[in-house]
């Protein structure tokens, strides 16, 4: 008798959960329910107006995917609930929420309704940005050590800052605040009734770390002496790892959602780092790539080492027993976008249409008839800054060799070839640095989309380059964690690892660096690089200077 | 009684006569001919087809030129011949054609009609290129002193590729041709009877310089033994400087045209060079930038000094008694063109067509809200290579400070901007190696139709820009130089300077740097200057090896 898990995967628009046999990683079911209230960017659902920058739900809708997508998925497959031996959830980061001792949120009640630092604040929520460029001085002016392994910047998207945006302007929503939590440790609770926060969530977001925990109360007393008590007031409850059990399904939901009350939840994870199990990863040295509008890398590693210009290394911050690392390129479908929004004239506007492409199809048929370094050109992919290696967000974009002859697909090409000469510094800095690469998996839209771009990467970083089946995405790899709460004698897992060899998916088709290509790219990589060092590492400062330029400029 | 001269300009497609008022610079009466031929560039007229590259003419259009616009300025003027005190020419350059003895074009020859190395070969014939490269190989080989007033490289434009490229194909034509000569020339030759070499043409395309003369013999025996002797068999006629009479009208000549026979003719003048009395140039340090698809700059001074980058450097080339510098950008108007053709958006073309405007005017209107520096980029001017001051055309185009919010406005000021700094480097050069600079007049398309170009100019060179009033062009040149061949007592002028000084145009407008944007400007253009020097002086020789490799890969 086959058993099988549930995965939740909550995104930014929708939630989304799959029924999973668990000895095969088969998906039997799936349901989508879209958040009735969306992203509220402009004003809340009663009309009160919100700033620039702001990006808020209401929890509700979590609660709503919970009750139209379990039982959806257990009418559409027959399953008996009793064969479904875990639950397990990925969720957007970090997004956070004020809620009482009890779990309820404080935007559910009377007196915060029009409130909006009493909702959720969804991961893209930007309007802490002042409170993280001070936090980021306070602590590189205090010599905290916790900023090294987040690159030497904490982003306006982080914990801290959102936490401290809802203390100043509204001190007393975070006063009626017993706890303020991740969205994913949230709906666990919700699910369990018990409370813990994710070590991912924590280590990536939170600047938590396994071996020093929490920054001091010192350090929250420099941001705002109101703030000095966070961890012992707001933070008082436990670190949830990964691929443990956070608790059973209580009787409560067991009975609005169809699910066997006591069935195992899994702490919950970070709906990019889930992709790890989804995409197969198995152990350390295989790097996955979470290709979109920008690129996330997440590498495995054994060792602790302090790398530079990685996002964060966190002990157990994806597979327990294992050091994460993450890297990440700020801009890279962002990057094509541009260039076709921006850039890419009318005469191949009207000749896409009328071959009824879109433009960026459109693009990739011109360019991949180039040969590698016949356009003579090459980028430097930092439209949006560099996160690594360089972490600098104050670097600009670059674009050299272009003549009367270029057309608009050379240049659309060495964009797609500076990101993968971007993806080779971050590959060639974690060997150097003694975290090895041995792998490299790629997963997100670019990587199911766009084939040439995927070749190119195998030719610059001289690899394999091996493609994850994207179908199921993060809800897949929440149910494998669903697998490994359940334990092997339960018909899961007993490490997440083993789930992901089994439950995870790779397509069969990969990429293989071609070896002339390879020899091309290993020359113009040279060529990049020492761009990438002139402009990057301070021998000549002149992004910054007119990046800082335009800023004064513009007010 | 007023005396009036005339002024022929034969441009690349058509010729143009003006008849203008001595005393005044008026123009009286004009008009043009288009050639018949036109130019010939697939096949001649009997249908023997043309090589890559190859642009022919033939004489026969500009006599035509002259049998028909001078008898229509005389006829709409209603003046007297007798009035008309003397008549000067400007010609396209490099643009020569073999000749027996009597000045009978060879393809004028039943037996050379079919032959193309017979025809007149025009400036832009640019299928003479190995034999430029040759020569200029040679030349380097040998350490001819000649090479260094040319910035280190011969155009494959110039004299000596086109007739080594008729004496290598067609060493008949060679062989039968008792000179080879430019078109400027040779329709002095018609009008006077008189041949001679202009010193403008003989400068700057034809090797020549008023210390050294011609190359050895040594040298064009090196370049191949059957040129040795080609300055004493093809080019023994005078040099003819310019501002005198190279001879009178002849009596068959003023029967065709109704002019009056013994009327003095003046050397004629490349029709770039003859822009200086145009534009009321009076004397060095009056830079002239003839600014068009690319720009050609002439500055004269009183001194010899050798500048490197120079395009170069002819004494008594424009002006009598004046060294003329000639420097050069070679991408200025094909910079703006190529961002419209090929970096534009559909929704640019879609609003400037509903605005019913070009996207010149477009995204001019656009770019001339922004303050300088505002965009955060700099672009290195260099998609067709640089001419001065570094005289290397394997450098190639750059632009750096690009972010996901740059728009194409943004990219098309910058262009601008970056051909503006090019000029300052130019003037710059010009004033450091001792040739001063004190007033900058442009001329050509640009400067007449893009004012928010032209204050750029201003702004970054930190100088006035005055502009040429470009209506009659060069053909009102030309008539300044026929009044100093007829000189002050017949109603002329005793030097070009005094002609000029009267009959040039300058607008009433000109531009005036504003401090604020001049002060920006001194920041950016610093670090142009840095950009410039570090991929243009071989600290990082990316682009020259991106461009190798592009030539190689396409073969």
């Amino acid at each position: 008798m086959s058993k099988y898990t549930l995965g939740i995967d909550f995104g930014s628009l929708s939630g989304r959960t799959v029924l999973v046999r668990a000895d095969t990683g088969e998906v039997v079911a799936e349901s989508t329910l879209d958040y009735p209230h969306a992203v509220m960017d402009t004003a809340l659902e009663d009309g009160t107006p919100l700033g620039q920058d702001w990006a808020l739900q209401d929890p509700q809708d979590y609660l709503d995917v919970l009750y139209a997508t379990i039982p959806d998925v257990l009418r559409q497959s027959g399953i008996d609930s009793a064969d479904i031996i875990g639950v397990g959830t990925d969720f957007t980061a970090c997004t956070v929420l004020p809620v009482k001792a009890d779990g309820t949120p404080l935007c559910f009640l009377p007196q915060f309704r029009s409130t909006p630092n009493a909702y959720v604040k969804l991961w893209k929520h930007h309007a802490a940005e002042k409170y993280a460029a001070r936090l980021t001085e306070i602590a590189r002016e205090r010599g905290e050590a916790f900023l090294a392994r987040y690159g030497g910047k904490i982003s306006s998207e982080w914990e801290i800052p959102k936490v401290w945006q809802i203390l100043d302007e509204s001190p007393e929503v975070y006063e009626a605040a017993d706890h303020i939590v991740e969205g994913g440790d949230w709906i666990v609770w919700q699910l369990t009734g018990v409370l813990g926060k994710n070590t991912c969530a924590a280590g990536y977001k939170g600047t938590w770390s396994a071996a020093d925990g929490y920054p001091s109360e010192d350090f929250f007393k420099a941001l705002d002496p109101r703030l000095a008590n966070y961890v012992s007031e707001k933070m008082n409850f436990p670190i949830a790892p990964l691929g443990k059990a956070v608790g059973g399904v209580t009787p409560e939901m067991a009975a609005r959602t169809g699910l066997k009350a006591g069935t195992p939840v899994s702490s919950s994870i970070i709906d990019a780092h889930v992709a790890m199990p989804s995409a197969g990863i198995t152990g350390p040295g295989q790097l996955l790539a979470i290709m979109g509008t920008s690129t996330c890398h997440i590498l495995l590693s054994e060792q602790e080492r302090m790398v530079p210009g990685m996002c964060g290394v966190v002990d157990g911050g994806v597979y327990p027993g294992y050091y994460a690392y993450e890297a990440g390129q700020s801009c890279v479908g962002d990057h094509f976008a541009w260039f076709v929004d921006h850039c890419c004239p009318a005469a191949y506007k009207e000749e896409a249409d009328r071959q009824g492409k879109n433009l960026h199809v459109y693009l990739t048929e011109l360019a991949e008839k180039q040969r590698p370094g016949e356009s003579g050109l090459i980028a430097l992919d930092w439209w949006n800054g560099n996160r690594s290696v360089l972490a600098d967000y104050d670097l600009t974009g670059l674009l050299v060799g272009m003549t009367l002859s270029t057309r608009p697909e050379e240049i659309y090409r060495a964009l797609i070839e500076a990101t993968a000469y971007g993806t080779r510094m971050i590959v060639e800095n974690f060997v150097h640095y003694g975290v090895p690469v041995t792998k490299f998996v790629a997963t997100g839209g670019i990587s199911q989309k766009n084939a040439m771009a995927m070749q190119i990467y195998a030719d610059v970083l001289n690899l394999p380059v091996y493609i994850a089946d994207g179908k199921q995405g993060g809800a897949l790899g929440a149910a494998c964690f669903a697998a490994v709460a359940a334990g092997k004698a339960a018909g899961g897992y007993d490490s997440i690892t083993e789930a992901a060899a089994v439950m995870g998916r790779q397509k069969e088709q990969f990429y293989t660096p071609i070896p002339e290509n390879a020899a091309v790219y290993e020359t113009l990589y040279r060529e990049y690089s020492a761009l990438h060092d002139y402009f990057g590492r301070g021998e000549n400062n002149v992004m910054k200077r007119l990046k800082a330029m335009r800023t004064k400029l513009r007010g």
